[in-house]
């Protein structure tokens, strides 16, 4: 606390009110890089548990909230909420950020991540953002296609011959070790990340049903948390029903739910075009399991035909997703022909990460060929 | 205007203010669905030329603006203007987005571009989102991996075999016949929609420079225009410097530029890797001359080398551009050595589009591999 008498210059470090010479003092003038906020991250301050790092920030969240044609025939408000318009294109960005945040403050030097799609490139940047250094371990069979995307943001991208699924483990464990802070799919922070898109939802509609893509469970429980706590602080009446979506090739969420069970088990075999959604023994299952159960909320699965089917219906509405992205709406018929939907409920579906990543899967880029001078004939119709 | 009494039930189409049975009148209850406004098209209502059909809109616009490292050892602050947090993951998005509001507004089933890249993608979309046909003139020479992020959308691809160049006022010519309403680079609701970038930007800070990646010189007319209307209704004090940056290897407007031509030549042999922009004949080039001398703004280029070293030095702050939008940084140095700027001046930079859509000039995906039982060595350093 710096204050300062305007009229003769003495300055105080207490919280005096007049100045010996009996004018009123005031407080320094502000200096440095004036920060004017606006973001969801100041908005809803009181709500992270470690103060985001603003300088860090590349602008995550605040994401469009988008209103669908797609709803309509089945009686219902969709609304689309699109994260693939993040800084690097998919939802991750809102927890990766948090994370690093902790991060610097902790004073480690590096972090790291288990994954090779949207977490893996999201980890990169913003420890490249941060200058800390990144380790990114991916599957021996990942494409050099994809792990392109994270090379470019200068990480330390290593391929680890051997059981993938123990990997999540084995890196929390060494990372202890060796300083390197892991920011997994589940990662504490990483889940209180995703609570913005609940509130930024809260802010602008109050919905009946969100359609969450599930896979490690990590934005699942963080849209739930979100939802708790607007509750729980009085900012909201009522949860809405939130519904984990999964791929019916990899399923482990779902199948437990349905079966009644406890806990979740390996999914065998997972086999699914969805990729970013095929953990076959998701870190978060059990707790997502227990999350349907203790609110009454609901899980669904949906096949790969449904998914490019929904893929389909999404860009033909201008949105271009992964097909993992495509699961939520992929479900919606799902979801009210299972009843007890009313008419005009309103429902959201998260759009977790941009087509533009699977752009191998999405079909051929078919084009008509047409000479300059029969411009004519191709263009009418 | 709808009137109604509370009391009696009575309505009234005339602005009465009270009943005849002599109790106030009121306005109906709001019917419909509600939309509360808050982006860039709402807050800068007055400046568009055709209202913007809201329920169109895919969230494009307010992008964030980030602060850079980049500037620091030069002495100068700069802000990266991220235009890759669109849709469709670039700037084109603004202008198709005014463009198509008043294509619909107009009456028109049927929309087009002339473009393999951003601009197609973009057009694709939202005709998609309005529902009107989309008409996509490609070079012959177009890459099927590019036209997929096109085709996704449903659009009409057509690979035109003939003079690419002629195209442009080609399709104008032929849209006006067929009534297909070609939404080419410079199309004045095109246009209009990129002042957005200016607006935001002022609402933010009050920059001293702004370096934009000009081809067609749409984008570039567009943010002048936004900064020239800002300071026009005195919201705004004093237009920045505008710094129009184009490749060495196809920069037609610098080089008229500097050698004190009126109108721009074609730029033969075009050869460049920041493809986005390498127009050799652009259509508003002599329109960004005339801005140019006019408001004493400045033209750098820079080369090949420069551009990729800038797309490095982005990435290494957390954000993966194409290389045409690394142009603007990649003339930074350029522009503080020309001289004439201050300290601490504070410089925007204008990202225009994802590096997602030219990953394969990012060069390689590469990954250590390492077995998981050795794992420790090769995450610790």
């Amino acid at each position: 606390m710096k204050l300062k008498c305007p009229t003769c210059g003495r300055e105080y470090d207490e919280p005096v009110q007049r100045c010996e010479c009996g004018e009123p003092v005031e407080f320094k003038l502000f200096e440095g890089e004036p920060y004017i906020a606006k973001t969801v991250w100041e908005r809803f301050y009181d709500f992270w548990p470690v103060e985001p790092a603003m300088e860090l920030s590349l602008g995550e969240g605040d994401t469009p909230l988008v209103k669908s044609r797609i709803g309509r025939e089945l009686g219902v408000r969709l609304y689309l909420k699109n994260e693939t318009a993040n800084p690097t294109w998919s939802f991750k960005d809102r927890g990766t950020f948090l994370a690093v945040s902790y991060a610097v403050k902790a004073g480690y030097g590096a972090v790291g991540t288990v994954s090779t799609g949207n977490m893996a490139a999201s980890v990169a940047a913003y420890a490249a953002r941060a200058g800390l250094k990144a380790k990114i371990l991916v599957s021996e069979s990942a494409s050099d296609e994809k792990l392109k995307a994270v090379g470019v943001y200068g990480a330390d991208v290593i391929r680890v011959k051997g059981d993938y699924g123990r990997l999540y483990f084995e890196s929390l464990k060494l990372g202890e070790k060796l300083g390197v802070y892991f920011i997994n799919s589940d990662n504490p922070f990483r889940v209180e990340g995703y609570k913005g898109i609940a509130f930024e939802i809260a802010e602008e509609i109050t919905p009946d049903y969100v359609l969450i893509p599930t896979s490690s469970g990590g934005l699942f429980r963080g849209i739930a948390k979100g939802f708790i706590e607007l509750r729980e602080s009085g900012l909201i009446e009522e949860i809405p029903t939130l519904v984990a979506v999964q791929a019916e090739g990899c399923s482990p969420i779902c199948r437990a739910f349905s079966e009644g069970k406890e806990r979740i088990g390996r999914f065998e075999n997972p086999k699914t075009i969805a990729k970013a959604i095929a953990n076959p023994y998701p870190p978060s299952g059990n707790a997502v399991l227990k999350l349907l159960r203790e609110f009454g909320w609901k899980c669904l699965s949906v096949s790969d035909e449904e998914i490019l089917e929904a893929q389909r219906k999404l860009a033909g509405e201008g949105i271009f997703v992964q097909p993992a992205s495509a699961t939520g709406v992929a479900a919606l018929e799902k979801l009210v022909e299972g009843g007890g939907i009313e008419e005009g409920a309103k429902i959201v579906s998260i759009l977790t990460g941009s087509g533009l990543k699977t752009l191998a899967t999405a079909g051929q880029g078919n084009a008509r060929e047409c000479p300059l001078e029969g411009l004519e004939n191709c263009v009418s119709f």
